[in-house]
């Protein structure tokens, strides 16, 4: 191949990558979207769908580091593009990690059926802050916008202050009528299934960051952090 | 350089890489070790210094990621060693969140230590079991012995059963003593840890056979799952 084809391949390639990045965040996003409905509504259907689906997640994801591990062997990219396969490797896994969470959310969604209902107006506040987070730092992914990714990772000492809060509240219901325990304990797990969304989100946009900027985030992530007996981390 | 000192430079460099990966997981296995002890002793002062130490991990990890830009970008290395650099990569995010999850054991005895006692020997039991496979794991990474990471790889399952035992156990005393509720939710989130560390585990063990093999693992994953209402997952 000559010099040019070469590149013209391997533009192609990263192309072929970033589509399904933007498929992988696409599904991610849509399945933790209906996970927070199941729960909410505690729609048991929905879940199953929801737990059905999560292979496609996990067949994008081999195939984007059977992608990766072919580009780097063949086509040894170098400066922004070999930031952009890193980078794209990474966001990968924490795309798949969501897609495990919004999963784990709807296989919770079964046991709540059977178990008195708990008002869960808490989780689908936060479940909305955070899907608006990994929405906002896939944008930046495809339109390459720093500023939207570092705004996205800011945004995460939000969702530890409403994780608290709604912690806190199901708290009080265990502590008050025993019966709602196990419902609790369950929609305690969804909480934090969504905090650690939270943490993806801000994951995916420190490498967005690197892959632009060539730059790692460096400042500490903003945290809330109470010191008070019983409140969660 | 001469194609004979690139090489020794490759060897080189894909020595620092094992250096580094087999000094995060000592200093992530530590730190798990130490976290668990904390949790069921209560130790207050030992889990002050597993959160100050948590950032050596995250350290070595930033070590890792820039050692493999580097390693990609000027030895392009193909086959068994651009293996290697892609499995190390992703051996060291696995680390980081163990260390992750022992730092996150540590700030919960704060709040044991106001709180009433509960029995712990269930997270102890499942603690011992979750360090046994990640210290395997690392000796199989170290010896590149792929028998080894699948034998870890087929443990997971043992862990899932412990794990919703002891979920269980800590139900039962939510359920007699309201008191014991807050307690109880701190060391539910510490069994949720301890099982995202047997995860962990698990994949570190199929980067360690695709590193040797190169081909990734196929079969679905052991679980153990139940249906009952308010059993966990």
């Amino acid at each position: 191949m000559s010099g040019e084809h070469i590149l013209k391949a391997v533009d192609e390639e990263l192309g072929r990558l970033r589509e399904r990045i933007e498929r992988m965040g696409g599904l991610a996003a849509g399945q933790l979207e209906a996970s927070i409905q199941a729960v909410v509504a505690v729609d048991g259907a929905a879940a199953e769908g929801i737990v059905r689906d999560d292979e496609h997640i996990d067949t994008i994801e081999h195939e984007v580091d059977a992608l990766v591990v072919r580009m780097l062997a063949l086509r040894q990219p170098v400066a922004s593009d070999l930031r952009m396969v890193i980078a794209s490797l990474k966001i990968a896994s924490d795309l798949e990690r969501v897609g495990d969470h919004a999963k784990n959310n709807a296989k919770r969604v079964a046991a709540l059926a059977q178990l008195p209902r708990i008002p869960a107006q808490g989780i689908d506040r936060m479940g909305r802050l955070v899907l608006a987070m990994l929405r906002e730092v896939l944008t930046a992914y495809t339109e390459r916008d720093v500023e939207r990714a570092t705004a996205v990772w800011q945004r995460d000492a939000q969702v530890d202050a409403v994780y608290n809060s709604v912690f806190r509240e199901l708290l009080t219901y265990m502590m008050e009528d025993a019966r709602t325990i196990t419902a609790c304990t369950h929609l305690l797990f969804v909480a934090k299934n969504l905090e650690r969304v939270g943490d993806h989100a801000t994951n995916i946009a420190e490498q967005v960051r690197f892959m632009i900027t060539g730059t790692p985030e460096t400042d500490e992530r903003p945290r809330v952090e109470t010191e008070l007996p019983g409140t969660p981390y």
